[in-house]
């Protein structure tokens, strides 16, 4: 792209009933009822460029452009005349880059948290000298090549995983990809260390990008709440994230419960890598059926986590989420000791953490027990987000003193 | 008290409109127009004890009364036959220590947090050999003399400071009291311990009980943020809670503001006894002015912590302390250096956390910077909630990365 051709980028302007002042203040949409698109913008390539103007056609910034996206525009830059090319998002990764540096003394984190980040979809997990990105975003797809050369130039991985999959590309008319696209791939799972507990990262044939680093803290707080020698039951468990946090705080034994058999032998090799392999115990099964069980046998454990799927990732499917948070947290109850904990989690979206904590309280009481809330946790600061979609702080972890 | 007695306590009756099944799920609390008070409870003293039934005249459990408040009735025990005595006293008391203890290595810490641990309106901060009550409830005002006792024999300090000053007993009907009622009041400010850090905590003048525990994870995350040598201030910083965690966690420098000349000597103090004294600054000033000044100074630091009293405590004062919440943020975002944090505290109960999440980053706006939100913190783990007050939880912590 020339600067002749930034110049003649096409334009978007916002109708006269807009907030451009919102947009001025960092707030990063526009959807597709607030703008007017020129005949040229509404031809525009998804992921294209285009300016953004106000209604008096005042600049407000350089935009990213899909019209078949609810998103029709997601502002890449406060500067109208902003290039977007490798420089610019080599620039991104560096700011982004210089952050979790500061934060965190081994290179394993979200290093990219899209529009929080300053790049508008688009999400990179860093494992190490290994890197897996999700372009959620039509100009992220598009641009994959480019970023991935930003991405070994800043950072020095050798390894570039690009997994384009699940929901939010839909949204974006974008298919599903999955590609080395540098480097080649692991051979073997990959060893995380995160409070002292070892996980292990399947980075091609895992959930999203192999590990949820956003539950860190949370696994920290739970790893407090052990007592040494005590028990830890960890339903919903993928490859381990509370139960091997609880080992590694000392816990006697740790359950860990899921539907998915390779999820649970990650968490064993986990288990084993930490020398703690003889005090893992797994179960592949439904959870809700595992706690019936569970509970038909009487068991008890010190602290219990459940991180279940997201149950109501969009609005649609609210009510029916929030009735199967409620039996979670009804059947996870009773099968907490006296004086011990209970953690839910929600990673829905559609559900705010009002609702979230209406319907755990509810549960709770169901399942015959009183609670203390005594810790709200959410994501860790490598998933920063823009004050302006605060609201959707996806991650919830309520964590119950039970009687 | 004896059994027959307890039979013939007097009786409130919800009206039949009220939700009975909220009392039988934990809601603690009766609002004066939610119930029937017979004859004999409306001339109870406040700080009486009744039966509670719902609307059919089925029990619901033992409250305290106080015909005075706007809460009329707050549950003590869903037992209604119980008797609220020493024993009963200190049988919470130990559900409350066993909880802090699991936590927390050393005994500094909230040990009763009111409602959520039990016992409702009473605050009790526990400083090694040494504790802090405040009855902000007629009954608990009544019982300082059990409540007392129950505390020496549960957990063994020796000395108990009443602090029957502040908001809450106003609502109650009740007035000022400063007594030592057990033990002799420490001659010396008590160092306390919190996250590597040494603080000095004058019990008798102090503001509250003389430290705010509820900083003490919000402290650790700040800390966390200070590049090694690099600077921290910490503006309204009372004995310098923000400043010397800083100065743990290796910050070359802290500048402590505070109106008061008390609290600032308090802050040098602590530092002295880190072995830090001459890393600390402290200014004694109005803290606008103060960050008005340093703004036209120039000066710059990697870490600002805001931390003012409760600008909104309750709803009239909302619009007026959400503009003062703005203001604050508005002066203190040019004195953040490029890439460094802003840490912007509420503990007031009528600002929610989006309202002041919204000020926070306007006003951030409106001092020319673009930020992202990294974290936000709430009060630790020794400030429980119940579930169905959890709405009020007061303390909030945002933590922004600043372009």
């Amino acid at each position: 792209m020339t600067d002749d051709a930034a110049f003649e980028l096409p334009v978007i302007r916002l109708r006269p009933k807009s907030k451009p002042q919102a947009i001025r203040h960092g707030f990063p949409w526009v959807f597709a009822d607030e703008a007017v698109l020129d005949r040229r913008t509404r031809n525009i390539v998804p992921g294209g460029f285009a300016r953004l103007e106000d209604p008096e056609r005042k600049p407000l910034g350089l935009v990213t452009v899909n019209p078949n996206s609810k998103i029709v525009a997601r502002v890449m830059d406060g500067d109208p005349e902003a290039r977007i090319d490798g420089a610019w998002i080599a620039a991104r990764l560096s700011r982004a880059l210089q952050m979790r540096e500061r934060l965190y003394e081994a290179p394993f984190y979200r290093l990219v948290h899209a529009e929080a980040d300053g790049l508008p979809g688009l999400v990179i997990d860093r494992f190490g000298d290994a890197a897996v990105m999700q372009p959620n975003a039509a100009w992220a797809d598009a641009m994959a090549e480019e970023i991935a050369d930003a991405l070994v130039q800043v950072t020095g991985v050798s390894t570039v995983i690009l997994n384009g999959q699940g929901r939010a590309r839909g949204l974006e008319g974008l298919g599903e990809r999955m590609e080395v696209i540098r480097g080649s791939a692991p051979e073997a799972p990959v060893q995380v260390a995160m409070n002292g507990a070892t996980y292990l990262a399947d980075l091609m044939g895992g959930q999203k990008t192999g590990l949820f680093f956003d539950q860190r803290p949370n696994h920290a707080f739970a790893r407090a709440l052990v007592p040494q020698g005590g028990t830890v039951l960890d339903v919903f468990s993928h490859v381990g994230g509370f139960g091997l946090a609880g080992l590694a705080g000392g816990a006697g034994r740790a359950t860990c419960v899921d539907g998915s058999a390779a999820a649970l032998e990650l968490a064993q090799g986990g288990a084993a890598a930490m020398g703690a392999g003889d005090r893992l115990e797994v179960i592949q099964s439904d959870a809700f059926k595992a706690l019936e069980a569970m509970a038909e046998e009487g068991r008890r454990f010190d602290v219990v986590i459940c991180d279940p799927p997201a149950f109501a990732p969009a609005k649609p499917a609210l009510e029916a989420g929030l009735r199967a948070y409620e039996r979670v947290a009804k059947l996870a109850a009773p099968l907490v000791a006296p004086g011990g904990y209970l953690g839910l989690c929600s990673c829905s979206h559609a559900a705010d953490l009002t609702a979230f904590r209406n319907v755990s309280a509810r549960g709770i009481g169901r399942g015959g027990r009183r609670a203390q809330l005594i810790h709200t946790g959410q994501a860790g600061p490598d998933h920063p987000m823009l004050p302006h979609l605060a609201e959707t702080g996806y991650l919830k972890a309520l964590f119950f003193r039970l009687d």
